[in-house]
């Protein structure tokens, strides 16, 4: 066995994790406690000094950056058709996972660890306050994604097959209702999250993760 | 004449728009003052609702995210050879990539634009403060990025050809300078920001732009 990922529960390593499933790689998951700091241990810091999820392993070569991670494994798994091959459907593909890579999962990281941002308690507070109203645009502007796709005849974020984009969307949006915001409120988002969650090998990968959907709980 | 790309002098749009000059394509550069907030205007926000550069415009296609235009740009010039074409080079090539514009790129945000993180001014204060101790750190990494490519017989980031990551490389030390980092503490890195800068198409980008290379101002 060559392939190897390590992911955290519930974190942004969904992503890759349930492209391999969707694939059906064989490959070995690896399980790292980010609450109880294992990624800050001498082990994984030889393998990643980022000490982030995820990283992949194939062989010898060590893999970090889920934009990388995906490139990586949609040029081993052709067959699976995760990235579309033609130059204006690819640049769509890396725009949306560009900006849910770069702007909106940033994003989740000011509420869930601001103190990757300042060391000011008070900073904190403001940060996670702001970042609330800032993740809820961003929410709106994932749903509107998603109801282009659909209007566009496409059943996935990226055109015909499920893949890291619908595993990102849910991702996002199951932190969305760590952050207090409730599903709900994204109907058409919310939907097809859901859509996602029923695919067999999303489903296997949240079974592996023990994967709630909705963590929301109203106040 | 059919593309189009907007730009602000001195923003990441400098990586698009050097990628541009380097493969000799022909395109129209629109300037956009954004100290000036012409980012916010209707116009402008018809093209890119998120009020961003860079943006690319190709026929009647617009794309955002450096991350896609560069995929795009290298698709539309195969033979200025910008991103590796074997899947493992490719992957280290989105590896680098994906790291300066979802972690660097965004550091220097706090620094620079805080207020897209916090409405309260000392939350403000602080991230700056604590932006500019993290983008030292960031520095010493893209330094060592930089050493391990010429380790590896490499002339530039992406191997053989300066391309994308040399020039957001250059971006990002010439950030530094602005938020008071004296490019001589990374000695390497300044050197090959350098020598980027002398690459002709680079050096007619950053005239257009016109730009200085060092803002750094001791105290
Ligand atoms: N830029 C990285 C971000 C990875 C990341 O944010 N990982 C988080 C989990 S979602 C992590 O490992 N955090 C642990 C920590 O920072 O302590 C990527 O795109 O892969
Ligand atoms: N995620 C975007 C970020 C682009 C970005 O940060 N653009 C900045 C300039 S470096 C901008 O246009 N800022 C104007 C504003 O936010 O008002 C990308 O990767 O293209």
């Amino acid at each position: 066995m060559t392939l190897k990922l390590y992911y955290a529960p519930g974190a942004c390593s969904f992503v890759p994790h349930s492209m391999l499933e969707l694939a059906g790689a064989t490959f070995e998951p690896a399980s790292i406690k980010l609450h109880k700091g294992e990624q800050y241990g001498d082990e994984y810091k030889a393998l990643n000094p980022r000490s982030q999820v995820p990283v992949l392993v194939d062989g010898d070569e060590v893999i970090t950056q889920i934009v990388a991670i995906i490139n990586y494994i949609d040029a081993k798994f052709p067959e699976a058709g995760f990235i579309p091959k033609e130059p204006l459907a690819r640049a769509r593909f890396m725009e949306a996972l560009a900006w849910m890579n770069n702007t909106v999962h940033p994003t989740f990281t000011h509420i869930f660890m601001p103190q990757k941002f300042s060391d000011n308690e008070g900073a904190q507070a403001e940060m996670k306050r702001f970042g609330v109203d800032s993740y809820r645009k961003l929410m709106a502007e994932l749903q509107a994604m998603v109801v282009r796709a659909r209007a566009a005849g496409h059943d996935w974020l990226g055109g015909v097959h499920c893949g890291p984009l619908d595993a990102y969307a849910l991702t996002l949006l199951r932190w969305g209702t760590i952050a207090g915001i409730n599903p709900e409120d994204y109907p058409e988002l919310w939907a097809h999250v859901q859509r996602t969650a029923q695919v067999p090998a999303i489903a296997k990968t949240m079974e592996r993760e023990k994967l709630q959907l909705n963590l929301y709980k109203p106040a």
